[in-house]
């Protein structure tokens, strides 16, 4: 994982700033004659895309994403991949860069203005530049054609805690995640998150959320024992998305407060003749490697930075300020950040599995039955 | 981050299994005329070594580690890195595989074997093969190199909970580390952590934990803004240490509980002409980047998976069958892991010192100062 | 060096197909801070591009680069770069893929047709797909960014041999590189090739050529004495251009001819307190390091595959025919091969310039002087 | 390929100096469940070890090769691999660091000992440090498991030009290679080359080699269209051996004096139903993909730099001085160059294979037939 690349046999390498005239992004890897729709990447865009609820920025870009390499035309509208680079081509359309002119000269807290300043010697205020959450429509792009390269593999995402509002697990639905703005699977939660979110929203403010990614159907035998654990590559995967300060597999923390009989999942044969695990606590992964069972990753979202409250911080010249983020921003960062977690989980899945195949061969079923 | 290779320009690629002759490692990319001494790297492989406590497996490895190469002796017994590949040896004394081979059919619940030999179609029995924690005494050594290339920064790191206590955060005392054999920082909870522990060996179970790595001095500007996070990568390095299952940096999950106002950490002027923050909800890193405070980052450890209880499992013959891990065991493992963990927090931060030295130049103080 | 991506710490990744919407590049990892003109790179395009003499291909592309990120407008129309990727985009205009519609079926002896298609189970016969050499424009855009990484560094190429034309290395004048369509630095030699290559190019045929590229300036001590050689790293730069079979650095393939005594480069103390060598057998590479001296390396271009005598070949459904390739073609592609060794020497120095500064910090004078 | 690793699936690190404990490797990628003896990779290192005849240095290193990880015993003595990174350790023996020690402070002309110097800072004058030719016994033991790696896939090297002396193409027969002391195919050249060698050998000279490899069995199909070339590899992996200035593909640099009729390899359908080629001047490669021709390279060898007859050098303290390098050199390094070139060749097609099989799948059968 180089500075703006990360996969090693899947690869996806990403550019653009949030003002800039374009972003973008080429996938490098992508097994040849993998057949797919414009619609399927667009459908993952839209799901990501500002302005679809009065809980998300206002900002309206349509992100329109153009293909411009990589595949060949089918029939039907459908496109197929050459196993040559897909360049995807995302314009910037609603830049309005003059909402961001009065902070030019200020470090928003909790931004990375400073930390970016320092190390590069720039200051590119608008709207974040390269740290902007714009990026991740790419990653959304290139998770929609990971999941092609994925047969059998559902990877879905929710929003499992918003604010001081957790769901109740027993009540999950996965129906429930496109019946409320929130990627929500429980309805009734999502009913308190709206408004809960509203009155944040009104008083300038932000709060964070926890995200849940579930990958079904993952074959077992993906990951390596060492540094190049599935769960390894996962967390980096997640961790680099904007505003997330933690992850998880399985239990995660709750492991810790657990005894090796509870933590553990027991086997026995099931009836097709394949192991069965009684118990995921391990979120489909042990020792780096996939089970065969649902890969289950959360990760934390902090609070949008950009408030409306004044807040203390200094500007570029060594003075003493305070600041207010004006602008159009997401009360709620994590409700977007639902697709993003999902598209990672798939470019990583489809990277491992290309690796999987690349040093052992294709996978195989469980090779120990009677 | 390759299969057994981590890092870009400091890297680090191990080898070995728990039951092989040796296990060691390479490190590549190290800059020359780095002075440290063996005891430096002994010292540190000492404090993970098994056997020095009731609380750590009986397994008796001196784990005495050679240096074959990328060194040439200085004066007084000081060694002086050449900028060539570091070639660390480490011998397998204690081995005992017999203590496996009764379980050489089953796979134990919680371990890697299945996943592992489904991914490899081997089946390496003998403590785990190449899934030991036994490598994570290469990390150990590397992070004590590591260190070195890091004038000014100290990582340090101390175990904050264990099963069902944690730490009163209040009276975090970094001398206390020493004085358990918990490297707890409350000597409240180490006391109580002894009796609980004590209790949980006996039972012949086990029971998980949370590490925090502090590291101090780490100079503004490391990392990057998109994939090549610094938080990415630290999330990846902590995540692929053994029985890891959840990784956060500064507030982690709380943060997604915390509003945008509570989370933001404001700044001030400092006395010396440098922006100061009052706060370090951030952990040290905003938008990838370091900030130049303390870098703050939190690991879960699962319980040991080898417990006395008999667990349900399936043999590698389609069997259903029950299961002792018998051998020698942590009962948490979690407190070898606090080394471990400080020194993948040393090996990331001196990758991206370098990296950062590449593409931008040797930092710099604070270029804004009035 | 994987699939489409080149470099380390300066990296290029390019896409696009010869008749796709459009070809570019990202460049990762260029230092911020660097100025440049859009002029600059423009005019390293125009260089390479096709239809400026009658000995070129006459397929008319303008070949007009865009930026899209990465950079920020400076004064007076400079751009400077901000450290992050910055992408390049170069659309297609005059594709006419009608003039490959008759071969789609016979695969063209010499190009990659046969090996393309069964690698990837793909038959882009448009030009070649990916294979096409308007790639090459990518690199070439990338290498007029390279340049501006290294200060004092000049990189300069020629052709010396053109066929059965050979200049005459002591009429060799960089001005007259300017002079003739061929890139040719002896004047009598161009005269003769001009007259050569109208015979081939009535012919309906084509031949090959000799490229060298001397790079002056730069500074001693890039490189690594293993597997990161600085002369095996531009051997796989020169080699990954299209049509190249063969690659030297000095004295090359004539070395082998030579005795140690002919061979070795004799040093003596400079007026100015620095080594000098009283000769450059080694083209200024000596154990993979550069040592101060210019470094010089030549690379061997087969004449253009594409030729109006009829050739045997097989069709895609395994029967035997013969081909003619119409179209538009290079009677001698190692014209304009020319610009494009100059930008992959550029590359891959910039790339080593920043992984010594990463590795070692910053190039330093001669530091063992009286 | 970073600094001291190469490959990407199928990896080698290497490390040690010449002069140091012991030399060795790490190979991370390789498939599971390959067998092979240990004796395989001995044997390999045999035909590369010094000593065996009076034309190689006297140094007596008995290169004795212990594996440390990696492989399980099979039956009859054979070792299974697991997937797992293979550690290769070789002890350094005969090292007599004594006979350097008058050329501590004067640079060898030919050698890198200026150019490491200025690079690192450090002058470790034994032997040439990491430079040393030493270093490929690791790279031939490697190469002995890539082998296994290929099943089908021969790969064997010949010496073709000593100094003046060529061989004549027709008499080429590979027996041959075992009967002289020069891995020549050409009896009569070998004859030769005894007298003209031994003439060098007592003049205290030295002089450079042509060395061919030649890769029979290579299925088609591996490489990559642009920069994961695989000649573009091939011309890398090739060029990073010590000593080498020059790497040609097929016809090489005789290309560029052909005409497109003359150099195109024409095409017919065989008798069993697939594609065969007429003529292999493409050496088995097109556009950077593997036609299934035997894959032809060959690279030339400089004349050893260290010699009897005194050069002009200059001190690291800024002197003018004479130097004669005794010691016990190699009159002809090219000759054991030729199992090194073999090992990387087989290096290189064992990572692609495993690139392709990761990427596209199993390598098939023409799938076009009729």
């Amino acid at each position: 994982m180089s500075h703006n690349t990360f996969g090693h046999l899947f690869r996806v390498t990403s550019f653009g700033e949030s003002h800039g005239q374009a972003i973008g992004g080429v996938i490098d890897g992508c097994p040849p004659n993998i057949a797919f729709r414009l619609e399927d990447v667009q459908g993952a865009l839209d799901k990501r895309r500002p302005g679809q609820s009065r809980f998300t920025t206002q900002r309206r870009e349509p992100d329109e994403v153009k293909i411009l390499s990589g595949v060949l035309p089918g029939e039907d509208g459908v496109l197929v991949t050459t196993g040559t680079p897909i360049a995807l081509l995302i314009e910037n359309v609603d830049q309005r860069s003059k909402d961001y002119s009065e902070i030019a000269a200020s470090y928003r807290p909790g931004h990375a203005d400073y930390a970016y300043d320092v190390k590069y010697g720039i200051r590119d205020y608008r709207g974040g530049g390269r740290s902007s959450a714009r990026e991740t429509a790419v990653r959304v792009a290139a998770g929609a054609i990971a999941r092609k390269v994925l047969p059998g593999v559902t990877v879905r995402g929710a929003l499992v805690r918003m604010g001081e509002i957790a769901i109740d697990r027993s009540k999950w639905d996965w129906d429930e995640i496109d019946r409320n703005p929130f990627f929500c699977p429980d309805a009734d939660a999502a009913a308190k998150m709206e408004a809960y979110l509203d009155g944040i929203r009104k008083a300038g403010s932000s709060v964070g959320a926890v995200i849940e990614v579930v990958a079904e159907g993952v074959p077992p035998g993906l990951g390596a024992p060492i540094y190049g654990k599935l769960d390894a590559e996962l967390a980096a995967a997640l961790m680099s998305i904007n505003a997330v300060k933690g992850v998880e597999i399985g239990e995660g923390f709750e492991a810790a407060t657990l005894t090796g009989e509870a933590n553990a999942d027991e086997m026995r044969m099931g009836n097709d003749g394949r192991p069965i695990f009684l118990a995921n606590h391990a979120g489909g992964i042990l020792g780096g490697i996939s089970t065969g069972q649902p890969v289950v990753a959360r990760f934390a979202v902090k609070p949008t930075s950009s408030i409306l409250t004044p807040r203390r911080t200094v500007t570029r010249h060594g003075e003493d300020a305070e600041i207010i983020t004006k602008g159009r921003h997401d009360p709620c960062v994590g409700i977007r950040a639902v697709p993003v977690g999902e598209a990672m989980v798939a470019c990583v899945l489809a990277d491992h599995l290309l690796r999987q195949r690349g040093q052992v061969g294709e996978p195989v079923e469980w090779p120990f039955r009677k």
